[in-house]
């Protein structure tokens, strides 16, 4: 606690979505303060106020009169442009987003404000807590001194902090759609597959979360099995004429994902 | 115990490998006798038959003389047919295999033989235990007093036991390698693409597991977040552009996946 004090940051949140909402209260218990919080939709802003000490809602993109020294920007990516192109800031402030995907280049266009990436590799759904300790966070900095600064802030939260420029941040978060956001859609065609045919999607909960188990343990390469790793060619032909019937789309999906297994493991 | 033992069935395995290397004991420890087992790689055949009470090693698919009522053949699927053509079997026996994908019909040819599909949904690895009470079992028969046996047999070790038909079944493995081999293989694509550009892939791991604890919990429709299911047309964009100019296939497979999550959430 004391050690914490020791930096204790005031810090503006812009944004009161999922990411929003877990951090600022996070940041709080880590010592910092949250003074003021922005909403596109003050009520979302108000909400979050009411679960932090002190915040009160700012109504509009105007903080030159604010205390904070951090602003930490948590909008949708294709969003960041529009409200730094209307943010008013106190001078030698700094200004974060809690993209992956965005270069820091996109927080360019105001004077005297030092920039930064502030960006928590996980997923978030307000009100479903998580273990901030184990979030790796990627951090950069446009100079080294707001670098310190950001260091400090991530490492009160997590115990995995890593400096990542834009370049190799943004083909993090591509491999992030690949392996969670894809890995997810798979399983939802494969429930729609299921209850179409009126077979009970709870069946394969199991084998899934025994495969993922393996594919973090061992490792993706040697927890594959199935028809494509074994070059089992007529099956592989079998599902895809059967899938060629129902949805062109997913035998096309289905052929191009077995070509991929086989190629790896030729 | 007791009740086990009113159902002591003489079994033979033909196979070897992960599946009947897990399968067989566990029917030992449900009260059953394996009494021979056979593979194509007789050293296969001898390591199995260690891990057992009495079984000896078949060298050759003739079983006209064994005493076992029941073979269980756990051999890959492209093998089946080939087998099935070389075996003999006693009169009135009961012949299953384990496959997912392979119709009953795979065992046609044998005279007074009764068939059946003894199929567990699971992934097995030699040596790494599985809690067999979980995996669901998914059962066919080819008249009711042999599916009657099939399901002794398959309660006797797990707690979840289906029936189901050739046709159903084979659309549940295709769902099985849609959710698992599948995602499995984009973790790897996600590992690739990490490690060719100098990233730790270990920083994935936190969120691969969220996304997957979410995608069982929640159902991966809820569980879905990310550029396409928010319809983040920019970033959907960018990342092709990059992925086309390192990989034209891996350019394609993020594209098609894209569109059918952007269908999915229309």
């Amino acid at each position: 606690m004391f050690l914490k004090k020791k930096y204790s940051f005031k810090i503006s949140m812009i944004g009161a979505g999922n990411v929003a909402s877990l951090l600022a209260p996070e940041l709080e218990s880590a010592g910092h303060i949250i003074t003021e919080v922005y909403s596109r939709h003050a009520k979302n802003a108000q909400a979050l106020c009411e679960k932090l000490y002190e915040a009160e809602v700012n109504y509009n993109l105007d903080f030159s009169s604010s205390t904070s020294s951090i602003f930490i920007l948590a909008v949708p990516d294709d969003r960041i442009r529009e409200v730094v192109q209307q943010l008013n800031l106190p001078a030698d402030s700094i200004l974060l987003h809690t993209s992956g995907s965005m270069p820091m280049e996109s927080l360019y266009g105001l004077n005297h404000i030092a920039l930064g990436v502030f960006y928590p590799l996980q997923t978030f759904t307000k009100n479903k807590e998580v273990n901030f300790q184990e979030i790796p966070f990627l951090i950069e900095a446009s100079d080294a001194s707001t670098l310190k600064t950001i260091k400090i802030l991530a490492e009160g939260i997590s115990k995995n902090v890593q400096e990542m420029n834009s370049e190799q941040r943004a083909i993090l978060h591509i491999a992030a759609v690949l392996s969670c956001n894809f890995t997810n859609h798979l399983i939802r065609l494969a429930e729609i597959l299921t209850e179409s045919n009126q077979i009970d999607f709870e069946l394969l909960k199991p084998l899934i979360a025994e495969t993922m188990g393996k594919s973090l343990n061992l490792g993706p390469q040697k927890a594959q099995t199935g028809p494509a790793a074994r070059r089992d060619m007529e099956t592989v032909h079998r599902h895809i004429v059967f899938l060629k019937k129902k949805d062109k789309n997913l035998a096309k999906l289905y052929e191009l994902i077995s070509n991929s297994i086989m190629e790896d493991y030729s």
